[in-house]
């Protein structure tokens, strides 16, 4: 298999959504261009994208869609379970323990931390909140691929340094700020702040441009 | 000012918050460098990304703070309040509502919607959560700039169309799906069930490599 981007990865994740939809309709056949057209890419890339992985599509036919799904399904992980820590079970952190949508997908969370004392020993969900001191060993009693950091920006370097050294290899991080991890370790970031604020500038420099334009004389 | 990309207003969001730590520990000047560091950049993206924008620093002395947080609060749009609709108050659209980090950096969510029965009419945090049918007249009254869709995937189009016919300029997409909107409308999605995918792609990749390797001879 050839060097895979993440920009490829994230499509994959895409055409899969596009093909659990097809096939939920019940579509049988779906063509490059079809794929395509619901992602906002070429053919040309859904081709070239779907080629990394094997020979998929018959040409003029299209691709089998329940087949496609399955190989995507295999290509992503997602025809085997993760097991999901939670470390910060604040509101962000908590919806999303809460949200099934993963567990669909095949990520279990199974077991949730925080530092705050008024936290701990709480039931949520089917699990009680546990002390952030007995994560290395929960990591391993647990078996945890996965952790997803929802703690607040401080707290967040020290919280991955702690997954990784218990073992975890994945890691994906909700606090706003860039996290360092070893190369061996996965790590991926969503910060909804900084999508706000690239929303906010974009909305803000329009203005600006405009009460700038000189009226037409 | 010349035409910024969506990665160099991405590393102002993440400068602005370092600003914000070294400000909060009492720094008064900060080099380029340990900017960079504290975002694994080089110091010459840091420069390169502020030139942009105007001089800021003295050569030998860096930046000063309090004065370079200002600045970027102002090109990001911080020094205003923006008005912030969500759509879907489910587990995520709720966190979304609740979580106070927004609100700290100028983002006021002043209306919630939703299609369910059972939802529309509930009081979340201060507001009342309203009928998604009275979006067009309810973005004009509050004047929301932006729009958040916490809805289910297949909802997601119609409402950003709908926001869109609004009115609404901005849009942050937390539906797992493809969105389309006309180019006067900024729109930027934040999928974490990709974030996910492409984690268990990375660890099931490793785990496939390794078990693929031969044994020594």
């Amino acid at each position: 298999m050839p060097r895979i981007s993440e920009s490829t990865v994230r499509r994959l994740s895409h055409y899969y959504r596009v093909l659990e939809e097809v096939e939920a309709e019940g579509g049988k056949l779906i063509s490059s261009h079809r794929l395509a057209e619901r992602e906002g890419v070429t053919s040309a890339q859904v081709r070239k994208d779907l080629s990394c992985f094997g020979s998929f599509g018959r040409r003029g036919l299209g691709y089998n869609v329940a087949h496609l799904r399955e190989e995507i399904r295999s290509i992503l992980g997602l025809d085997r379970r993760w097991r999901v820590g939670v470390v910060g079970v604040g509101n962000l952190g908590t919806a999303l323990m809460l949200y099934r949508g993963f567990e669909r997908q095949g990520f279990d969370v199974v077991a949730a931390f925080d530092r705050d004392p008024a936290r701990i020993g709480r039931p949520l969900g089917a699990l009680v909140v546990r002390d952030i001191a007995e994560l290395p060993q929960a990591v391993k009693e647990e078996r945890l691929d996965l952790g997803v950091i929802a703690t607040p920006l401080r707290a967040a370097q020290e919280v991955a340094d702690a997954l990784v050294a218990a073992g975890v290899r994945g890691i994906l991080n909700l606090a706003p700020r860039k996290l360092f991890v070893p190369p061996h370790v996965t790590l991926r970031t969503v910060d909804m702040t900084v999508e706000f604020e690239s929303l906010s500038f974009a909305l803000a420099n329009v203005v600006t441009r405009r009460s700038r334009r000189r009226p037409r004389s």
